[in-house]
């Protein structure tokens, strides 16, 4: 295939059958965040590059697709510059989004006059990463983020769950919904003396169930920690139980840590008032100390949902930052939100075949066959008649065969065929055929409606 | 305000209200189109620029957006390259899309063996052009584009038009559809002998209304057009009439040219069979000869739309091209196709305050206000049982005063508030407030939305 008719790797071309799939799943998670209160917000595409870097680590900076600068964007550039990101900086301005985090902190700053706080606001746009494209891995990708800014209430986080387990119930999945608290781990840290290697455990604690105990303590002395440390962390990696069994053996062990007895006082409350009298419909959540996603960013709490029913890494993660917008200047804004993977999630839909139960194809119900052109007038005021009543029909525009008619009703999920010809115009009636049973009907013009149900 | 917390030229940041009218507009002409048949897809937001390049003319090459190719973009490429246009293809190989339709050919062509003839997709997705920023005119916008590609049948207009009817009239906006046909225009060149200047004979045309009789004439000599032409062209710039009285003219003068008729032919069957006993509810259906939209890229039936009730450009076009598929190797595809222009029709309908009559705010119904901590949690649970029942509702997440939690619910145009203090808790009740009318009432705990009608 040429380069002409083909597209650049890692990005997708969606057609209806996707599309009409996707757009079921975004649908589910657009009402949900509506019916919670969450608002919608749009971002350009572009931001300045300023907006942009240094907010991704350096990998980041290096995934940011660039744009090139319009006119002459060499003027008064040197050319020659042997340093290329240096170069790029010089010719390129502007850059596509990376997240909708990064916008939403710039929104949130810049608009900060013209919104009520807290602000709640959902956002469904696609993002860009120069990433490599591989299996599930794209450079083109949407994210579906609700975020509410401006509350430190633990009832957000209560909320966000809720939420979480509404849409997965809706899009009939069931999943883990696992939360951890950096404060927690910032104490574990502590009472082992290690407040710099935070990473390195919650890393190796990940490890546990996959290489065992022993491994876990050689991988920790190999990252310098020491003995002593170890030796102290080891009723952590030997934790079980419940989530309460869990969080009573974590409070005797953090009880000379101010920041972890405050993590366990969050997260107990969180737990104890999501799961009082109504449990879940689709979701477990439970208590998962190597959760630490996004550690620099994160303070509070941190979500993540796997899925039970599929192997699959996090289809949904989130927590609770203090100073998202610190970077632009706007200190002190305590925020918590999730992002929705709509990729995975999508993939995993489709894998487990959750679209057969779904009624998700918005069909056209009626076709009406085309025998030619004064038939196919004689249809046309009975078409546009149902589409009056909301009704979906359409009259196959060419005077074509049959059976190639009758083909594209089929591809197109049409359940009822409308016939006319040369009979049906004299007795001014049409013939409805049921495409899924054969079954045919002689009924009047103008009340084809009625006789839906054959 | 620091370049950190600004957004580039040319582009918008949308808030809630925004956003929530768009969306009204956009989920009209995205419901229309798929009662109308019509599937949706989407395409990458980065086309390789050897698919866009040279689809637009000189200016369109230029107004694309480039994105700078990822890691050492220099690596083999002569940086002192003084064409800058040049070097820019050396180092940008992608672009961002300019249009849908371009877009639409490659992924037809592309798609050919898993897409059935005729194709009616639509696609709603934004589009980016360097153009120079100015009031109404952004550097990225969103177009609404529906095509049926594979099938030459004039029903296909006819549907069209109807469509676009159906879409102003759910948007209570009353329009003139105007409709020409390039093979007239042909045939009116071929009559006088002026095959190479239709351009300039459209476009003197069209001033006709503003400058007069006398001045069209001189601008046609000006134009290298020789004064046996102009004499022939008169009765064409005193046309005047019903369409049906413009077509009786137009037949005659242009009964020497086969493809003038067969042009008037298409456009009296298109007029006759929208018109017959069924009068449009919104529009009105108008013969415009100075329609002369793309004329290299049309073929047959050309539309555009005006507001009937606002100074506006066109707000909605489009035609029929027999070839659109053939610049990517897929020839005798004949398509029509029509775009709205959601950008300004959602200006227009702002400004005529539209707004004022369409329920399109999916607003939370209930607040609960946030008395504290304990109060907080007797409220969760109504919350979540409300929600169970598909109503929305959200709890305040701090405790906060009181007017706080008011403006709170004012400004997101919730209709009612729900308060708990001590007595309400005590009583297993709560007290209901309509925002509107400041009524209140007391309801029992679990029966909440059996009374909203206070």
């Amino acid at each position: 295939m040429s380069k002409q008719t083909s597209i650049p790797r890692g990005t997708r071309d969606f057609l209806p059958q996707e599309m009409m799939r996707r757009n079921h799943i975004f649908n589910i998670i657009r009402s949900t965040f509506e019916d919670f209160g969450y608002l919608p917000i749009e971002t350009p595409s572009m931001e300045n590059l300023s907006t942009l870097m240094g907010k991704y680590g350096e990998e980041g900076d290096r995934l940011l697709f660039k744009i090139l600068n319009s006119g002459n964007f060499t003027d008064g550039v040197d050319m020659n510059n042997p340093n290329f990101n240096q170069l790029a900086l010089a010719i390129c301005e502007k850059g596509l989004r990376y997240d909708l985090t990064v916008p939403f902190a710039r929104f949130v700053v810049q608009h900060q006059q013209d919104i009520i706080f807290p602000f709640k606001r959902y956002q469904i746009q696609p993002v860009w990463r120069a990433d490599r494209p591989q299996k599930g891995r794209y450079r083109e990708f949407y994210q579906c983020d609700a975020d509410v800014i401006g509350s430190n209430s633990l009832l957000n986080e209560i909320e966000l769950i809720m939420l979480i387990d509404t849409v997965f119930a809706k899009l009939n999945m069931n999943v883990c919904i696992k939360i951890n608290n950096r404060k927690i781990l910032s104490g574990i840290a502590q009472v082992i003396d290690c407040e710099d290697k935070i990473t390195d455990i919650t890393v190796a604690i990940d490890k546990l169930e996959k290489i065992g105990l022993e491994k876990v303590n050689e991988e920790l002395l190999s990252k310098q920690i020491s003995t002593d440390s170890i030796e102290k962390l080891q009723p952590i990696l030997s934790l079980k139980g419940t989530n309460t069994e869990k969080m009573s053996q974590l409070k005797e062990f953090l009880k000379t840590s101010e920041t972890g007895l405050k993590g366990i006082e969050e997260t107990e409350f969180i737990l104890d008032h999501i799961s009082t009298d109504d449990p879940f419909s689709s979701s477990v959540v439970e208590l998962d100390l190597t959760l630490a996603r996004g550690l620099n960013y994160y303070t509070g709490t941190i979500f993540e949902v796997k899925s039970l029913e599929a192997d699959m890494g996090s289809i949904t993660g989130g927590g609770r930052y203090d100073n998202l917008t610190g970077i632009f200047g706007l200190p002190n804004m305590s925020g918590v939100g999730i992002s929705f993977g709509i990729e995975r999630i999508y993939d995993i839909w489709c894998e487990l075949n959750k679209d057969k139960d779904a009624s998700f194809n918005k069909n056209v119900k009626y076709l009406f066959v085309n025998f030619g052109k004064k038939e196919a007038i004689y249809c046309l005021k009975e078409v546009k008649r149902l589409r009056d009543l909301g009704i979906s029909a359409e009259l196959y525009p060419d005077k074509a065969k049959i059976q190639k008619q009758m083909k594209y009703a089929d591809s197109k999920g049409i359940p009822f065929v409308v016939l006319a010809g040369e009979n049906e115009m004299n007795t001014q009636t049409f013939t409805l055929k049921n495409m899924e049973t054969g079954e045919q009907l002689i009924v009047n013009y103008g009340e084809l409606e009625t006789r839906q149900k054959i």
